[in-house]
């Protein structure tokens, strides 16, 4: 059974609703919440769902994004369109051929966002990971419940995971402690970039507990 | 563009057949036959293949397996269930997982049974692989254009950076720097670890020039 969460925001279709209940029941995830939801989740829903009524009649609905994704180990946003623009704006992006990898042992909120405009900048800003999937630039936009069935998938199919990356909140505590090393430094221009490049690469890298706690002796004295 | 035919055969419902060109289309397939369709390819079909249309009119309808299979360097039959009885049968059984390794450089055919039943046990002894979906036992049976869409995904993806990583020789210059960082602190215990820490997570984030750039100014100063 997974453990992780997946999260729908604001969906139009209730089919797409039951096929992605369908489809996570196909790989052994149970954990449905659906934040504002479009549409009514009627017929169409348990229609689509088929066997996997269970994981439609347990989904709770919530009214915001940030209460979806409270106290997870690690938030991995959607992202069907990645253009020059968004990779510039979102460095900690990646692959979800190595998405699996990425997580680790940690429990993972995974969230998708609406068939017609998908996650907002926003939205994709709170989320530790954005994952891409890698699909054809002439039709790049793939159906609801496709993108969670390849999502789903990719993350199911490995199950041997090498280390354990550490919880969000001690990454947060560790890009804090940075964040306060960098502003004391006088000399160095452009401080925000600087923030940035080192919390991309914590989250990139998935950073252990051991990790963290090597480099936290190291800035504590610095600071 | 990936050069695999994609067969279908008998399928009941025509909004599956037009989410299975979608999400060809989404992973650059485009060729498509179908095998004595027992649906109309009507209006259904159209609007599931949204902007898919162009494989949906382009593809042929043919009135035997053996027609749909011909001439093929390759012919890779799916099946959702894999029971003892089926692993008995079908030896050349591989997970979607290697698929892509398995194929190779070869011209694939690639087919898909119907919704209801799945392909015979006499059409998969006529495949040169049985592909199977690793699916959960409690609830394996998948949606047809799920299965195709977790299949095609799992032939397609390929290593993909979605940024450009840096040389290993400016890694090195950042690590020598953050080193002697590490070696100037008075307080810290086991600069090793320390060191051993930052390195793993610069090679694990595959570090951009940019963000070295970022991190050598501070340091640089810190130092």
């Amino acid at each position: 059974m997974m453990k992780h969460r997946i999260v729908l925001v604001k969906p139009l279709h209730d089919s797409n609703v039951g096929s992605v209940c369908r489809v996570m029941k196909n790989f052994g995830f149970t954990e449905l919440v659906i934040v504002q939801p479009e549409c009514k989740l009627g017929f169409d829903a348990l229609l689509y769902a088929k066997h996997a009524r269970d994981v439609l009649q347990k989904a709770r609905v919530v009214s915001s994004f940030k209460e979806a994704i409270k106290g997870y180990g690690v938030v991995v946003g959607t992202t069907g369109v990645l253009d020059k623009y968004s990779r510039q704006m979102f460095k900690n992006c990646v692959s979800i051929t190595e998405l699996s990898d990425k997580i680790g042992s940690r429990k993972a909120c995974i969230v998708f966002g609406s068939e017609g405009t998908g996650l907002t900048d926003e939205e994709l800003l709170e989320c530790d990971l954005v994952a891409h999937i890698p699909t054809s630039d002439v039709y790049p936009v793939m159906n609801l419940s496709h993108a969670v069935a390849v999502t789903l998938y990719s993350i199911a199919a490995k199950e041997k995971f090498l280390y354990a990356p550490a919880d969000r909140k001690k990454v947060f505590y560790l890009e804090e402690l940075f964040s306060s090393v960098v502003d004391k430094s006088k000399k160095v221009k452009d401080k925000k970039k600087i923030k940035q490049a080192f919390s991309s690469i914590l989250k990139r890298s998935a950073i252990s507990d051991d990790e963290i706690q090597a480099l936290f002796s190291l800035f504590s004295e610095i600071k």
